[in-house]
């Protein structure tokens, strides 16, 4: 391994330690992931960003299919009586929803919203399906977009439009439903670490803190390369509010009425923004291999026409594995633009590897595999190119791994124990005790906020960050957050 | 091969013949594809049906990757403004689209628009993409649901949400765009005949029947069981007003100005109604193996613990089979149900193919496979296991053929020649000669709308079929249609 030098020509990005907000905006629109649109806080997602989405989407859809879930379309619009239904839902979502009043050409009879989220659509269909035992369990998902009006945003974390999955079950037994929200979180918190290298705390949000209309509110929590946290997906297992309220029930197998358990979950397109934040450089955003849309760009580097039939038959080696491997990658012809052009470019998006091939390196019978992560180069010989796949594999393991042992690297050097306020110093995951009130002491006067709070029960420290109190104590993880 | 009893018990759909529209309505419910909502004319997908558009969508998907576009996701709400830039366009939308007054808790500077359509937004961004010819040809695509205020709504045909795919294109010459436009309808058609076994008349729209804002509108016209004519899919060559309301213009090679040329095309979940229409029989509905959710269903037949065990045992040996050549089964093993029960649940659901085992199967070393079109069943000896794969792939493709062949028997049946008004006594399709003034003549008088305009120039009549007549003769397609 050799070190490789800076190929940042053309536009520089800001460095993240000078400012990470203006790097994370600059980094998405030289990566061409989104742009911004005609309507305040909703964005359009640009190709190469949706090309990401649509890899989350294939590795989580099938994970969701494996459950037991089937997907479904529900309507985007619902009459606003229905947001009404349900005490906290309608407190939660009525600030943020955006009502239509008139359609066809009409003023309409009834105002409608578009879905915030589809609880309310989701269980009138739930009282209509379940009426015996043996209709349970239900599990349904769909994929779609919803909009809450959002004040500040910010492309990906924060959008008024935003896509998602939700997932929204019912079950004949709490414990059955706690289970499946259990095993929800699971399943983004082990995506989040296995496929988008991104290490996370998995816990309950405090009771003030959860979906509206939740009796327990997972959380997966991860931590940013500016020290501030971000909720990267949750599952709920909801209050009775939505049962009572639509007066779900069914016949149990003592042929008595029961009322059944009801869970949702989903992550976003936050999941996006999450990964440029934990494993962007100052060199662009850096794709974990195993959901990057390119895996490998190819440039081709000749001064003439000869050059350039050599170079692009060694090249035609190379693209038949990659091929037959069915590894994505794009091949870099273009003539108008220069190789320190398209390696400038392939930094910036975060494409994994990129393989180099000169004269120099058809003299040498190999060719150069510049690795995103490490900016450093490989030689590699077409000798070995038998073994191509198995060496690559390898290859993409190591990034993998390394990706992740960094954020959880700076995850742990951002993580704090803290007895009192005047403690948070840094950005920062603060682990902690809390007596579970005043939290608008910390919440306006730090901008902290309770990210959740841990099960482990072992209090080494017995004083609540109030102070003057020492009652029923939570260990807590606080933190500034998006 | 021998013939099938009626597996009829339980409810029964009305016959195709007395009331096709009570059949369509009726064979959507008790297939489980897809419910009303709380809104009218906006629809549910349920699971099975959703499913079948998740196939839709996967086999169209690669192919429209395969012409070098790209997914994309642009944003649900774009302002009133916007949709008023396009004459022709606003004057065809206008009366169909749902409008948001109010968001985040207060009334809106300025209305916006729930997208019927994405020209608008999607042009906005072309003129800020397109600077040379260099950045040409864009070619774009989203998977979305859009709403169109449906006074009318029928399910999958007509409803006011409705989700689709639009491929949005510039491109620097007239002729490349029309080779796109072409390109694309070529595809919709191919699906539809490969893939859904319909076959349809490709052509092109007379004028008034074009897209609000269309030079050209290509149109998949599909010829239902009651003679009604469907419009399956559309492709457009769009005129300059897009392009010059928004000035969107390119350096082109010479370095001069030049403007691109636009176009767009669709397919929505009216498909789904589409195959139900042409496929389906008194039975329910009729699945083409391509395109089904599930192949197979697989029904054991046992009487008590033994006979249970022994089935079982011959089922796995064909369930092994299943999944190791990867097609999608289920087992019907639910013992709370008859098999009676199943076998009208597999076919009313339209499943191509049943396994039946029982004891009697079991004896005489095979396995029963009904087949769903024809309704009627053949034995499978276990000792030509080996070449299932094979076997089964011969009855699919020839399920597949069925299918077609039937379908395209319909619509030749269906098919006349006439030269006057008098002359259209079925629901048809009518190929006839028209002069291209006073439409609205057999609009209002007879509901026929002329589907399209034939190209070929063998006017084999010459007569007008307003008889008085006989101008620039145009040979069209007329027919009653949904």
């Amino acid at each position: 391994m050799k070190d490789t030098k800076k190929n940042t020509k053309g536009n520089v990005l800001p460095s993240i330690k000078d400012s990470f907000s203006d790097w994370y905006n600059d980094a998405i629109e030289k990566a061409n992931l989104c742009d911004h649109s005609s309507v305040k806080g909703c964005i359009t997602i640009l190709p190469y960003g949706y090309a990401i989405w649509e890899n989350i989407q294939k590795e989580l859809d099938a994970k969701i299919k494996e459950m037991n879930v089937k997907n479904m379309a529900f309507p985007l619009l619902f009459p606003y009586k229905l947001l009404e239904k349900e005490k906290d839902h309608v407190e939660g979502f009525a600030p943020e929803v955006a009502v239509v009043t008139h359609a066809g050409g009409e003023k309409l009879e009834e105002n409608l919203v578009i879905r915030p989220t589809s609880e309310v659509i989701i269980h009138s269909y739930f009282k209509k399906w379940i009426r015996s035992w043996r209709d349970l369990p239900v599990k349904v998902n769909q994929w779609c977009s919803v909009v809450r009006w959002e004040k500040r945003p910010r492309p990906f974390i924060r959008t008024t439009e935003f896509w998602w999955q939700e997932g929204h079950t019912a079950h004949a037994t709490i414990e059955e439903a706690e289970a499946q929200a259990y095993d929800s979180i699971c399943l983004y918190r082990n995506f989040c670490e296995n496929v988008l290298a991104i290490p996370v705390i998995m816990a309950k949000k405090p009771q003030y803190e959860r979906f509206a209309g939740a009796d327990i509110t997972w959380t997966i929590e991860g931590m940013m390369q500016d020290g501030k946290a971000l909720q990267m997906g949750t599952s709920h297992l909801l209050n009775k509010g939505f049962v009572d309220s639509l007066e779900i029930s069914f016949q149990d197998k003592g042929k008595g009425i029961s009322f059944p358990t009801l869970t949702s979950w989903g992550v976003t397109t936050r999941l996006i923004g999450a990964l440029i934040m934990v494993h962007g450089d100052d060199f662009g955003i850096v794709i974990p291999p195993k959901i990057a849309p390119i895996l490998i760009v190819i440039v081709p580097i000749f001064k003439n026409d000869l050059e350039k039939s050599i170079v692009l038959s060694a090249v035609s080696k190379i693209t038949v594995l990659l091929k037959k491997y069915n590894f994505a990658f794009e091949l870099d012809d273009r003539e108008e633009v220069t190789p320190g052009a398209k390696f400038y470019e392939s930094e910036i998006r975060g494409v994994p590897f990129r393989f180099e091939l000169g004269m120099r390196d058809i003299e040498k019978d190999q060719f150069t595999i510049f690795i995103r992560d490490i900016r450093q180069k490989e030689n590699f010989l077409f000798e070995n190119l038998d073994n191509f796949n198995l060496l690559f594999d390898q290859m993409i393991d190591c990034f993998q791994k390394r990706l992740y042992d960094k954020a959880l690297q700076n995850k742990n050097e951002k993580t704090f124990y803290a007895e009192k306020l005047e403690q948070f110093v840094n950005n920062g995951f603060y682990i902690t005790h809390w007596c579970g009130k005043d939290e608008n002491k910390f919440k306006l006067e730090s901008q902290l906020s309770v990210r959740c709070v841990l099960e482990d029960n072992i209090l080494n420290k017995t004083c609540c960050i109030h102070e003057n109190c020492s009652q029923n104590l939570l260990k807590i993880v606080l933190a500034k957050s998006y």
